[in-house]
C-alpha cells in the first residue's frame, strides 16, 4: 500500500468514526425519548434529533465522502486495503450512491410527508377510518415509485429495489417460491390444528401476574440465556425494541400486561436475541458502518431463534419450569411443564400480526408482502386495500377483521414509508430454522444442552458463525457459508409440522 | 433593521440553534453515562462525547462564528437587533474571545493533563498521598497562570480573571470584605455554639431508613415544593447533580444512605432548587446560549434557598412533620417537629465540605478561596498546601484533619482545573439571604405560606425576579434589580445568627 493510500485510508476511518459517533448519539437520544424523557421535553428533543440527523446525513453525502469513495473505491485501492476498511468503503459507497440519487428537496418532502402520515395513521386507526389515511398512503406509494426510478431496478421486478434496502440481494424471484411453499403448507397445518380435538388449555396464562414479578422473572431468564446486563439494560417503553449504541451497550425494552403471561417474557427473549447478536459483533468493527447486523432478516433470525426455537421449546421449560412455579406458585399450581409448553404454543388465527402465534405469523406477513408487490407493480390500488386485506385474511387465516383498525390499519410501517420490510420477518423464521438445523448437526446433544440450561455452546456457535461478522458478510454469504445452500423454507416447515403434530396430536 | 441584517440575524440564530443542540445532546450523553449506562459501554461513550464536544467547540470558534460576531457585534447592529438576539451575540462573543485567545494545541494539552490529573487525584486521595498529586496540581496552576496571560486581567488581581469565568463581574475587591465579615462572625458563632449546653439530639437521624421509602418521601416533598416531574426525572448516581437538556427536561440525581436521614432528602431539595431555576427560564430562550442560569453563584442561591431557608426551616417541618412520621413511624416515634428542626440544623465542625452543616460550610469555602488566591498570585506554593490547609482548618473550624484524604485532597475541582469556582458556593448563600430578605418584605405572611405548604407564591416570585431571565441579566444586574444594592453578607449573617441563637438558645 502506498503511503498516500495509507494516509487517505486513515483519514477515511477517522471520518467514518465521526459519522458513526453521530449514529450512536442519535440512538441514545431516541432510546431516552422512548423510555425516560418527560413529556414536556419531547418537542425540543425531536428538534435536536433533527439537527443531529441532518449533520449525520451531511457527513454521509458530503464532497469529502465522495472524494474518499472515488479514491479508495478504485479496484486497485480496494484490493490494497485491509478487510475492514475495504468493507467499510463498500458499505459507505452503497449508502452514498443511494442517498445521492434522490434530490435533497424531494427527500425532504418525503420526510415531512411520512412524519405527517404517521400522525394521521394513528388517528385513522383510532377512528377505524381508512379513508383518512388513504390519500397519504397513495402519496407514499408514489414516492416509492419515484425513488425506485431514481435508484434504478433490475428490470425484473421493481419491488426488488425495496427488498434490497432491508435484505440485500433478496428478490421476488427467490421469495415467491419460498413463500408459496410456506403458505400452502401453513394453511393446511392451521386447518388440521383447527380440526384437532386436542386443544391446549391456555386459561392459566391469563391469571394475574404482578408486573414486578414478571420483570424479575424475565431478567432471570435473560441472564440465564446469556444476555449480558453489563453490556446492556432492560427498560420499559410503549413498544418493545432493541437498540445498539455500541457492542458494550445494547439495550432492550419491553412492556407488561398483568393478565397475559405470554406478553412480556417472550418479547424479552425476542429482543434479547436481537441484542445478543449486537453484543457479540467483533469489537474491531466499532466506529465502522459494519458494526451492525447484516440484514433485517438475519437479525430477525436471531430474535426468532431464541424466542421460538429455544424459549417456546419443551426442553427449555423442562429446565425452567421449577423456577417458574417458584416465581408464580399460585398461578401455575397443578400445571406441568408440558401443559405450559402446549399453552404457549397454542395456535389460533387472529387479526393482529404482533400478537399472532409462531405458525400463523407468517401468513400475516405474506398478506403484506403480496399487497406491497401489487402496489409497487401497480396491479392493485391503495383504495382497494381494505377489501383485498380482508379477502386475504379470509383465504389464509379463515377469519375476517370486523374493522380496518383490526385489519389494514394495524401496522405503522407503511405510514413511515417502509416498503419491503415485512418479508424480512418471515425470512427471519426461515433462516432461523436453517441455522438451527445445521447447529443441531454440529452441536451434539442440542436438546440436552437446552434441557440443562447450558446455553454457552449455542451462543458460541452463533457468535462464531453469525454474530462476530456484523456487516462483513452479506446475508447471502452468511447463509451460504453456514448451510451450503440458499434460502430454503423446508427446514422451517419441517420444524413447524413436527412441533404442531406433536402438540395437537395430529 | 436592514434586510441584510435581518437575514444575517436569522442565519446566526439558526447557527446558534445547531450549536446549542450539540450541548443538549452532550448533556443527555453525560446524564445517561452517570445514571444508566452499562459498564462495558463506557469507553465508546466517552469517545463519542469527545467527538461531539469537538464538533461543538468547532462551531463556537469557527470562521463562520467570527464573521457573525464581527457583523452583528457592531454597535449599530447590536442596537438594531431584538433583545434576545443581541444578548445571544454578546454571550457568543464572550465565549469566542475566550476560546480564541488560547492556542488550540495549548488547550488540548490542558485537557489531556486534567483528564490524567483526575485519575491521579482519585488514587492520591484513596492512598492519602498528596505527593502523587502535587506535580499535576503544579502543572495545572501553571496552566491557569498562562491562561490568565492569554485572557488578560484587570491589573488589580489575576484571580479576578478566573472568578469571572464562574461569576461574571465578581472580583477579589468585592469578595474580600464580604468573606471577611462572614468569616469573623461565623467563627464567633461556631464558638458560641460549641460552648452552648443546649445541643440538639441527632441520634434519630441515624436510625435505619429503607432506601425505597426515602426515595418515595423525597419525591413527595419535591412534588409539593413544585419541582415539575413532567419536565424532569429523579434518578440515582454516585454524586448528586442537576442537568438541563431544555426547560422541559431538567433532571436531578441523588444517592441514598440507609443510616442517614439527612443525606438524600436535603440533597434532593438542593438539586430541585437548581432544577426549578432551569424549568422556569423563559421558553423563548430555548436554543440560544441564554437558556441557562446566569452564574454559578445565582444558581447556588436557588439550591441553597430551597435546601436551607425552606427545607431546614421550622415552618416547613411544622407542615410536613405529620407526613414524615407517617412515612417513618418507628424512626420518628417520640420526636417532635421542633426536635427534627433542631437535629437537621445541628452544627459540628467537620472535615469534609460536602457534609458540612449550613453554618460551617462557608468556612470550608473560604479556606479554598484563600488558597486559590495565593496560588494564582504566587504567594503560596503547591508543595505547602497540606500544611496551609490544616492550619486554616485549625484556625477557622478548630479541628485539624488527621489525613490529607480528609483535608486538601477531598475535592475534585482542582484536578479538573476549576479555579475560581469555590467562592460561588458561599456567594450562593449570600445571594439567597439577600433575595429571601426582599421576598419576605414583598410576600406578606411568608412564614405562613411555608407553614401551609403553599409554595406557589414563592415560586412565582423567584420566576418573576430571577428564573425567567436565564442569562439575559448578569448576576450583578439581577442582584441590583432585586435588592437595590450589591452583594451584601449582612443578610446572611443576620439570618444565621437569628437561626442558631434560637436553636442553641445562645
Amino acid at each position: 500500500m502506498t503511503t498516500n493510500l495509507e494516509t487517505r485510508a486513515a483519514d477515511f476511518r477517522a471520518y467514518v468514526k465521526k459519522m458513526t459517533s453521530y449514529n450512536q448519539a442519535l440512538a441514545v437520544l431516541h432510546w431516552d425519548k422512548a423510555t425516560q424523557a418527560p413529556r414536556k421535553g419531547m418537542d425540543a428533543r425531536s428538534e435536536i434529533i433533527g439537527v443531529l440527523a441532518g449533520e449525520q446525513f451531511k457527513l454521509a453525502t458530503s464532497k469529502e465522502m465522495e472524494a474518499f469513495l472515488a479514491e479508495l473505491g478504485e479496484p486497485s485501492a480496494l484490493e490494497a486495503l485491509d478487510e475492514i476498511t475495504r468493507h467499510s468503503v463498500l458499505e459507505c459507497k452503497k449508502e452514498f450512491d443511494r442517498n445521492k440519487q434522490i434530490p435533497a428537496a424531494k427527500y425532504q418532502e418525503f420526510v415531512v410527508l411520512t412524519s405527517q402520515a404517521e400522525t394521521v395513521w394513528e388517528e385513522a386507526r383510532a377512528n377505524n377510518d381508512f379513508s383518512m389515511f388513504q390519500p397519504y398512503l397513495e402519496k407514499i406509494v408514489n414516492f416509492q415509485l419515484e425513488f425506485i426510478e431514481y435508484w434504478g431496478h433490475d428490470g425484473k421486478n421493481k419491488y426488488n429495489t425495496l427488498l434490497d434496502l432491508y435484505e440485500p440481494g433478496m428478490t421476488v424471484d427467490q421469495l415467491d417460491p419460498i413463500f408459496a411453499t410456506l403458505r400452502e403448507k401453513t394453511v393446511k397445518l392451521v386447518k388440521a390444528i383447527a380440526d384437532s380435538p386436542n386443544k391446549p388449555d391456555t386459561s392459566f396464562l391469563h391469571k394475574n401476574f404482578p408486573i414486578a414479578e414478571q420483570e424479575a422473572f424475565s431478567r432471570y431468564i435473560l441472564e440465564k440465556i446469556g444476555y449480558d446486563f453489563k453490556a446492556g439494560r432492560m427498560d420499559r417503553s410503549a413498544h418493545p425494541f432493541c437498540t445498539t449504541f455500541n457492542p458494550g451497550d445494547v439495550r432492550i425494552t419491553t412492556r407488561y400486561a398483568e393478565n397475559d403471561f405470554n406478553s412480556a417474557l417472550f418479547s424479552c427473549i425476542h429482543e434479547a436475541g436481537h441484542a445478543m447478536y449486537e453484543q457479540n459483533i467483533n469489537p474491531e468493527l466499532l466506529f465502522t458502518p459494519l458494526c451492525d447486523g447484516t440484514s433485517m432478516g438475519i437479525h430477525e433470525s436471531q430474535s426468532r431463534f431464541w424466542e421460538n426455537m429455544i424459549g417456546r421449546s419443551l426442553p427449555f421449560w423442562n429446565h425452567f419450569f421449577a423456577d417458574l412455579q417458584k416465581a408464580f406458585p399460585a398461578q401455575f399450581a397443578g400445571v406441568t411443564a408440558e401443559d405450559l409448553y402446549r399453552a404457549i404454543n397454542s395456535v389460533t388465527p387472529s387479526f393482529i400480526r404482533t400478537e399472532a402465534d409462531e405458525l400463523t405469523y407468517n401468513l400475516h406477513v405474506m398478506i403484506r408482502y403480496e399487497i406491497e408487490k401489487g402496489l409497487i407493480n401497480q396491479t392493485i390500488q391503495v383504495a382497494d386495500l381494505p377489501q383485498i386485506w380482508n379477502e386475504k385474511m379470509k383465504e389464509y387465516l379463515g377469519i375476517e377483521p370486523p374493522t380496518d383498525t383490526l385489519g389494514v390499519l394495524q401496522d405503522v410501517h407503511w405510514s413511515g414509508g417502509s416498503f419491503g420490510y415485512f418479508p424480512t420477518y418471515s425470512l427471519g423464521n426461515v433462516y432461523a430454522a436453517e441455522f438451527a438445523h445445521v447447529m443441531k448437526s454440529e452441536l451434539s446433544g442440542f436438546e440436552d444442552l437446552v434441557a440443562n440450561g447450558d446455553f454457552a455452546p449455542i451462543r458460541a456457535w452463533l457468535k462464531e458463525n453469525i454474530h462476530q461478522y456484523g456487516k462483513m458478510k452479506s446475508p447471502r454469504e452468511l447463509v451460504q457459508a453456514i448451510t451450503g445452500e440458499g434460502t430454503n423454507a423446508t427446514y422451517l416447515m419441517d420444524y413447524l409440522e413436527k412441533k404442531y403434530t406433536d402438540i395437537y396430536k395430529l
